[in-house]
């Protein structure tokens, strides 16, 4: 058995980033940048105002002084003359500066009179004025290559003068579900059968993490079906497979796939819920096993999964933050297997379920955090500080 | 002005959920669920095997004893006889225990002996068993209605034997620029013109808030376009403006949307950056005037519109979640106006970048966090402690 850290270092070390695609600004957003978004114009592209009032001299700019309001520029709509001595022009946010105006004086800070406005609070040069280029300069690099892009991001590019995006496509995740017991949603459901939940559950996740999911036809436990769900994978990116990757007669997973020349690279990590997770290839394709108990594969999915299609997309693939928080709950000591313990996590409290068993769906929805436990992790009272993963 | 927290309230006041949709279990992840999930099965369907190993019964479970293996119990397949004294079935995970058999013994704790089985470890009754229902029975709640359904939900409805759930549909929000200078990246951009910024980060905002944007075309500064642009946002749960919505001569949007019936709530908040925010209602669609200036339409999206969109969506509208941090470098008093300062989050320590100006959306995107100062909040030292909202 390897440990978790282990693990998902050889499962990263197998991932290599898809190619870019150019997608539309539009639906860019939460995309990884595949290539620097560079400024296209200057940004203000010349001094502007930053507030409404009016643009004159600041030598002019006393208070009492009566200025000749010699035109408006309102944004979009420059001045064209000039402000000479004892001028003003009307301005609002964004408005350029006139030529020979070097100050703003505040609308509120003025009474308009006629065609003249009177000065009521002396303003200093420069003030209210945004200069050329303060926000950025043409060429310079907005958004750094490998960013998982924001609304923020996608405003910025937008400013930036891009209409198009070159970004890493989303990975293509094909998910296969195995066993003779499992059926559809709404579908008939055999003797001895239940519903499938895993793969749906991981296409949210794969969704959810970025990726394309695939959900391919559930495989029957027949070597056979589990070789024509291999070939059904075919142009993934990588292939989920869950459950049979335990050590019972019926496991055909493994034994299926290595039909069609899947080399195995593990099998089985120090960890709890979770131990048989099997990686390996197909060709060119990684091959992530995860174990059937659906609360295993959710584990296995956000430890594992998440951060390979994070890798795929251009990303560094980093594991789950971990926070601390205060433990509510006594721990017994634990064993060899890391583990991850479904808890409740409220105003920094997070307190163990009573009843861990890994087929319990319904406890992992409702769980808000794993408090994960280091392998020979010594009794915990509570109070203690311990690792959690958020979930909420 | 009115403080933010009160804008708020108002807002969420005039926010009504949409109604409910169909979706297919595939497309709810990320949704609003409309109406509870009820299981419609009872999980696990019988009293079921946790691990690999044999089926047995307790009283036969001692060390050294050898058992005749009468038949095998795959998954999927039940076994269709009783077990009886001095007998054992082989299951595997997830098979249902046949009758007469009380307790299951471990494959790692047995050997196999052609058709005997030989015991190495005791095994009381009931271990390995996962009982009946142990996860959910029929009938009862899975999910309650309001809830925002993770990859978890996913599968717990899928176990549930859900093939559709019922959703608050995607609350549809227009968005509407406007301003004389500005044009769609990659167009022509006029003399004292600039390119569309808001409109897309905006879009993307709604999008990942949950909500469907809709992009009118920019509306020029005249009251004609504005109010053409109120008649293109019919039908929508949500317009929300960018631009005009401050003091000058040139802010049409407010007349422009009154020439069609616009009802004011409030224009100005004690907060900076957003000043002039505007909310009201247009027959029955609620409108939201967000400022022109970048940093001020987003601070007004993260405070106002999302949690606007949240209500429509048939959640609380929570305001954005508020951590405490360090703070690395010192304060000015506050003023009147409730400041969003940006700022870099790093370990903990919040630092606010040296130059504010809410125009700069480079500075924006690359904020980590913003940091809540209260209105009239006194002076502050490095290394005090600071209300901070996370970006990252």
């Amino acid at each position: 058995m390897i440990s978790v850290d282990e693990a998902r270092a050889r499962i990263l070390a197998a991932m290599v980033p898809v190619g870019a695609e150019t997608v539309a600004l539009g639906v860019a957003a939460g995309r990884v940048l595949a290539a620097p978004v560079l400024a296209r114009l200057t940004q203000p592209p010349a001094d502007v105002s930053a507030m409404d009032g009016y643009a004159l001299r600041a030598a002019d700019g006393v208070a009492g002084a009566r200025l000749r309001v010699i035109g408006a520029a309102p944004a979009g709509h420059p001045f064209d003359g000039a402000v000479g001595p004892g001028e003003a022009v009307r301005l609002f946010t964004g408005s350029f500066l006139p030529e020979g105006a070097d100050t703003v004086l505040l609308q509120e800070d003025a009474a308009a009179d006629g065609d003249a406005v009177v000065v009521n609070e002396a303003c200093a040069a420069g003030r209210h004025i945004r200069p050329r280029g303060q926000d950025f300069v043409e060429g310079e690099v907005l958004i750094p290559a490998g960013r998982r892009l924001s609304p923020r991001d996608i405003g910025l590019a937008a400013a930036g003068n891009h209409p198009w995006l070159s970004v890493y496509r989303r990975p293509k995740v094909a998910i296969l579900a195995t066993g003779d017991e499992i059926s559809l949603p709404g579908e008939a459901i055999g003797p001895g059968g239940i519903v499938s939940s895993n793969a749906h559950a991981l296409a949210a996740f794969v969704a959810q993490a970025g990726g394309e999911a695939v959900l391919l036809p559930i495989a029957a436990d027949s070597l056979a079906a589990m070789a024509a769900g291999a070939d059904a994978a075919k142009g993934a990116d990588l292939l989920v497979t869950t459950g049979g990757a335990s050590v019972g007669d019926h496991d055909l997973v493994q034994a299926g796939l290595e039909a069609r020349g899947l080399t195995l690279d593990f099998w089985k990590i120090a960890m709890r819920p979770g131990k048989p997770l099997m990686f390996g290839a197909l060709g060119g394709m990684p091959v992530l096993g995860l174990p059937g108990n659906p609360v295993s594969a959710f584990v296995c999915a956000l430890l594992f999964l998440g951060p390979a299609i994070a890798r795929l997309s251009g990303l560094p693939g980093d594991p789950p933050a971990v926070t601390q928080a205060v433990l509510g709950a006594a721990f017994k000591p634990n064993d060899q297997r890391e583990d991850y313990v479904r808890a409740d996590l409220a105003d920094g409290v997070v307190t163990p379920f009573a009843k861990q068993d890994s087929g319990m769906l319904k406890t992992l929805a409702r769980a808000t955090a794993l408090i994960r436990r280091p392998a020979f992790d010594p009794a915990r009272a509570a109070g203690d500080a311990v690792a959690v993963i958020r979930l909420d």
